[in-house]
């Protein structure tokens, strides 16, 4: 299934001990649609605390088949009005929302102007100083490719399968005030893409220069020179799993 | 000035004892700001609790002039970020933000699709059913002119100025799935808005034929047959004051 959500009140996807996230919730919704003691959710993969998604995947298993577009408004009913199921597909059994997935696509909206209206303040980072887009675009055109991004990652401990990672395209793009970041990766470390973020909005800034980029990856260990961007603002856009081109904007 | 505010936890805008309000919260920002005792804020009118401003208007009193683009700045800085001063001016002395005010506009914004994406719920209604739009516009064009709109409005012995209002334009538009109502009008009774959208919605819906809109209009009567519409997706858009058309869309 696809599910958009809004991250601002929930301690992000994954189930912790109490703690409202986005996969507790939706278990315990599901329990009840089934009438089972416990379902499991599979999700893509995890998102922070406070970030949003327009397309997470997540899997689970029904003992019995049931109609997709009942199952759909079913999924609905049983779900607070800030997570949405979209949509609803029988899979291969060998189907597994992380497992399966050889990409993902984040978003991360800015309000570039010194006023932000107060129907972006939960869905846009607020940057009121102007931004360099194209300094901000050199910085990114580094971190294309496959890369050793320990620099970039919140603690490199907890990840159990290292920290290279492959960047297939990272593009940024000004709509009037509104500024765009669109990444599109292998898969992110933990808080890779907002440590990312806190970096290009400093070369945005002027705070450092482009060729900084290229330093801060290599030297592979994070320091106060990188800073996490925000949660509002970013979501989880897009997961692939090899039905469509990564590339594919 | 020009107030741009997300009405969700605002028990609408006017001030009223013991209720989280727009003009309280503002009162007391600028109260801080100009380190007077109490501050009196005008708006244009009131707006009923949960709805949406993009476009309030304002007026105040300084003892002592300031810069605008100052004061815009020290304003927001003082204020929550769900409510925004998107512009300030200094105007002449007999300009009163309600009394000078020759017409308004209010737009509602509707998902008419079976799920509503979790970031639309608070500023969009949701219809799931699919809407006539043509019926609904059969009907608003019979709003259009000076009638006496007591049918469609919450409670006339609250009016003190009487039942009779001219609507200039009324219309709707569908953009995929999303339908905005744009109505203009010298002014609105209580809840007349969101009446005369409910009344549009059982139209659209087939409950009422678009002729009923004439006998519901001339019986000058409210009865269980005109529904208020939910206050999510409404915004009042615009305040005119005769320097721009109200027929301008």
């Amino acid at each position: 299934m696809t599910v958009s959500y809004d991250g601002t009140r929930y301690c992000g996807w994954q189930v912790q001990p109490d703690q409202l996230t986005v996969q507790a919730v939706m278990e315990k919704a599901f329990a009840r649609l089934t009438q089972h003691d416990t379902v499991k959710i599979h999700g893509s993969g995890r998102t922070d605390s406070g970030v949003h998604a327009l397309g997470q995947v997540a899997h689970f298993d029904l003992l019995r088949e049931k109609d997709s577009g009942q199952l759909l408004k079913a999924c609905n009913s049983y779900l607070p009005r800030d997570i949405r199921v979209l949509d609803v597909q029988r899979t291969r059994l060998e189907f597994h929302a992380r497992k399966s997935a050889v990409g993902k696509e984040y978003r991360y909206f800015i309000t570039n102007a010194s006023t932000q209206s107060p129907f972006d303040r939960l869905y846009k980072l607020h940057v009121p100083k102007p931004l360099n887009i194209e300094a901000m675009q050199e910085s990114a055109n580094q971190l294309i490719g496959e890369h050793d991004f320990a620099s970039f990652c919140a603690n490199p401990k907890r990840e159990v399968e290292g920290t290279v990672r492959t960047i297939y395209r990272f593009d940024l793009e000004r709509a009037g005030e509104h500024v765009i970041i669109k990444v599109c990766g292998s898969g992110f470390l933990y808080k890779m893409v907002r440590s990312l973020t806190g970096h290009l909005l400093r070369v945005g800034l002027g705070y450092e220069a482009p060729s900084a980029t290229r330093e801060i990856l290599d030297s592979k260990f994070r320091t106060a020179r990188v800073e996490s961007a925000r949660a509002e603002g970013l979501f989880l856009w897009k997961v692939y799993y090899g039905d469509e081109d990564v590339m594919e904007k």
